[in-house]
């Protein structure tokens, strides 16, 4: 296995297992002067961390995120940046090994279990091992960082599908997002997720989910055409996450279905005598390269894999079995996916800002 | 601009404008050994060349593709590829920059004028220079060679939705696909698109649209998790082609709607004493790595921003005008993106096929 | 700060300063399914680390590294490699940072301190920070790993030179590099070095030395020419070490003086067959190819810049000073650079390896 | 083959063999807005240019350069770049492949023939095919236009070493550099090269040489430590150059012999009021970042390996064969390496700006 990393001026390694002693991130490129705190870390990790409410896995982890190199401390427990890399540790404390001792040569349909025993001829069984969505806290952190790098821009991310249970646009309210166990927009939607979900939850199913993330003041001027363009960066990175199947880009699959006359946004000049655009199915990026409208992205997650209900699949003796997959998990694991989401938004614009302006990021 | 590559192993660079003198394209790690003609590269370049019906822009280019480097010619005129840099050189022969001329300071909405011009400060307006379609004329071109890489596999496209109107999956065959204007599997929505396009085509207008991709015979085990995913790096590939705005993997944002027991691909142990999947909902890839299945992959099109229809915008002046784009140009640009989708899954499929097998492809 | 990352299919990414916390290393890329246990790893560690005699830094560190990820851990204690990356973490134990208060604001002459104020407008003073040839521990971690990946391959390096003195080659022998605090080849220049270092760490001054490190039992045809040619990733790695000032492969420097009649490598069928060089002024690389015969590359040390002479500099309030570098150093950082050497060419010639082979390593 | 690319923002791709139709590079990441004529570019390669004197290959080649995307033409012929890579190419016109016929399969010492087809086999055996320094064409055409992208700077080479014939240092004077065939700086060893040379050629011999390169205006602060250092991708770039087999910056290999003291750059501040170091002999870096004053690198070429004496070899049917080569060749290939020296270096610099800027380069 190879290319653990992402980013190119900002470049973030990942490392680790569901159940190893660790799991971490090096975040590389980072400019230097930037001031934080390990809370501005840990609200971020503490939004992702399991076994918050009974919708998510009952898996325990702290997720305290350490930083080990890369800043200065400060007299006031804050660090600064030095512009060297950034190392981010999270140990793993809540590991029931045993849990997966007796699925340690089956396949799990819908898992990486059988690609992972093709392609390596090894695994780390325990928990999923790398392919576990554990991984995903690595991304969280140094997602934190890299919303530091461009300053003014706010990045948030919304659930907006359970299901066949789509949020109503009318009702988007971004403060009802922290109010809710399923970060949803839409007040109203909450109930009927709730119980859509402790049903799922109780049948031992699970569902996928569709969230939307959104970057707000990031200046235009920034992508990489042809083959680094910011939409295309985003769309590779939110298709990185574990289970994504698909990913929009403003008006996404919607464009295919309008006329150029319903799709291209007009412009005027703004009331400061700054360009503006009418409207925003672009999702904020033209031609790869950001218009300085809001960036829009959504991705489409399946159902968590692992599901109580017996499956056919075989083992690596290449003998047909039937699995179920005990171990605690995530109805929807859609819902701590929107965390992630933000971070990569966040980690591909700030990755391009610093190819804009130069590695210490010096016209900020 | 930077990044004008693409591929780790198979790695391919464009370069040129839409009226500059010429485009093409250098495949850096095409393995050698391999025997082609110049015919395998022109094939495929002519189902994307514009001009050959009333559906698609009437600038005509023959689009004839030269080898420059990287290959041993053979007595009977084809070619071996060497292993060194293969450069690909197609000459622009119709180009009618003045066409263009009064747009040269005018943003069009829709493209990428705007923010080419914040970024760079200077852009080559002629036929939207480096951020127009025609730049996939070199993607084409590298796509043919990226398919001689891999042994038995197969890669076809088609477009299944035009507008709203979608194809029928019954109907589906792939033999259709070369008998109508369209790439459509299915006879019979071809009428109905035909009549659709026409009243586009007529008032001007433009329309988008739906492309499904598949490669058959990839050998399971390629891809590189966690960052470097097959799934990811195809995503990351659509979405750079010019106006695609959302991509999907096997079930894609259906995904979202369904449940585990729905979505998990079971297995079983085929009569050849081989896995088997018994469906294939993961679209061929699971963990981010190939599981022998066939990926499957789609992608939408917005509708050509270039319409007759007058739209607000601005100029680079700041000042307010209305734009109507003349020239020719595509009514739905997405027929012509079905090699191109082709193309860039192709790169993919070799790009990690050489990753896992090395840089000469020695497992072949 | 950018690209703390070599290689690129196996890809090493360093981190941590000189007082911070730790430091470490994220090995990505090692091939699934290799054995070995932390003795192996530590073994190279324990020949870099400090302390160990009169002519090297006092400062005492014990070095002991954690493998956190990447590996199954075994019955016995051993681990073997599963294919992800592994997070390799050693903890700074003796860190005396009041030693560098007085020069916070100082930049020390032949010392990073200047430009890297310069570039970072910040900067860790503590111990040279990132900029300290601590970092070197993660290296040689990394090269452990390296060391795994090819089969049969040997790479020693050995202390030719310190200051004007040098060793006879004729009494070169590999046994003798073990027996002396020199990494020397040459058993008699060991008490010549004795006795001229000693006069130089008494009089708090310092001084340089050459490195000569040989790989054997590399395969032919590893190498990517043009621009990841063997031979430019050696030079490019060994270079990246502190206070390397130049590098050679094969003759080097010498191969000017000579005509092409006593330069290139002849060759004849061996005994067995196979291809034989019947010299190897060429290094064992050619156009950026590996030969089959040994690769052999030297770098030159400069001298380590602390010193307790004092110096003339300048601070970072723009004032002329003068510097005398306290604090405890090598009077020859050459010596603890020979396990350094071997690591980076063990990291080149792995990476290329895997280049060739792919990134599991299938032809091993 | 793959990595036919360097540079990280400022990247350049070159393809081409040396009997092939053409050859040429790919520069992508040039920075917008700069403006250059054809002759800005001819005049590099002029000074590369084979058949000008009796010392170097009598192949003659116009080495004609186009340009063939990445700018806007100007109405007086000049060129402005738009951000969009630049396409370069040059044909090849003097090719008399029969003269390698009987070479076909045989290895010639020295060269990369063998190597090759064990690495590939199959190899473009036509005057080296891709392992000619035919290839460093693209490479000067390339460099020209890094010199384009910092303002101020000056990169200037010269030949300092024939054999055992050096310059004498204290006779450098620039302006000698064009005035003799050898871009000798010192006026006094010319007439002793030409009578060394003339015997080294009409003997059918060939001998190596040492080229120093120099860049001045270079503002400090460029690099990126530490594993994209300056001085290591200067010596890596250095060390991609055909025949080179060692490389220095500032002081080198002589660093080794001498002590703190006597290395270490002092500070003061200058009558201007800025930094000023009052010697240079860590050659312009410091910790892998520039500090201001002049780079200073020098490489070793090897002697032609082409050459008129018969050698012992063997041929690809694994037989013991006699090997003369004949064909055109440089008694001193180290001659013409001077613009190519100073390209790498321009490349390099060029490409650490832009790191350090961003990649238009907004600062400059």
């Amino acid at each position: 296995m190879s290319h653990n990393s992402f980013g190119h001026l900002f470049r973030v390694t990942t490392w680790g297992e569901s159940h190893g002693p660790a799991l971490g991130a090096v975040v590389d490129g980072c400019p230097p002067g930037l001031r934080f705190t390990l809370a501005d870390l840990q609200d971020y990790l503490d939004k992702r961390k399991p076994g918050q409410n009974r919708f998510v896995t009952q898996r325990r982890e702290d997720d305290l995120v350490k930083v080990l190199s890369g800043v200065m401390p400060q007299e006031d427990g804050a660090f600064v940046t030095t512009g060297t890399p950034i190392s981010l540790l999270i140990e793993n404390t809540d590991q029931r090994s045993k849990d997966y001792g007796e699925i340690a040569r089956q396949y799990r349909p819908g898992h990486a279990d059988y690609t992972y025993d093709v392609k390596y001829g090894v695994r780390d069984y325990r928990g999923g091992g790398r392919s576990s969505a554990r991984e995903t806290a690595a991304r969280v952190a140094a997602g934190a960082l890299a919303r530091l790098v461009i300053p003014g821009v706010t990045i948030r991310g919304a659930l907006i599908q359970i299901g066949k249970h789509r949020i109503n646009r009318q009702n988007w309210d971004w403060a009802e997002v922290g109010n809710n166990p399923f970060f949803s927009p839409d007040r109203e939607i909450v109930p009927v997720w709730e119980e859509y979900l402790d049903g799922i939850r109780k049948a031992g199913s699970s569902v996928g989910a569709v969230i939307e993330v959104v970057a707000e003041g990031v200046p235009a001027g920034l992508g990489a055409p042809l083959y680094g363009k910011l939409d295309q960066d985003i769309a590779g990175l939110l298709m990185s996450i574990n289970a994504v199947k698909g990913v929009e880009i403003g008006n996404g699959f919607e464009a295919a279905e309008i006329t150029g006359e319903e799709n291209a946004d007009e412009m005027r000049i703004g009331p400061d005598g700054q360009p503006r655009f009418l409207s925003n199915h672009a999702g904020g990026i033209l031609g790869g390269i950001s218009t300085g409208m809001p960036i829009v992205a959504r991705f489409a997650i399946k159902p968590t894999s692992s599901i109580l209900t017996e499956r056919r699949s075989i083992n690596a003796d290449g003998e047909e079995v039937n699995v179920r997959t005990k171990g605690r998990h995530d109805p929807c694991v859609g819902i701590r996916a929107v965390p992630v989401g933000e971070a990569m938004l966040a980690c591909a614009i700030a990755d391009h800002y610093l190819r804009d302006r130069g590695q210490t990021g010096r016209l900020k």
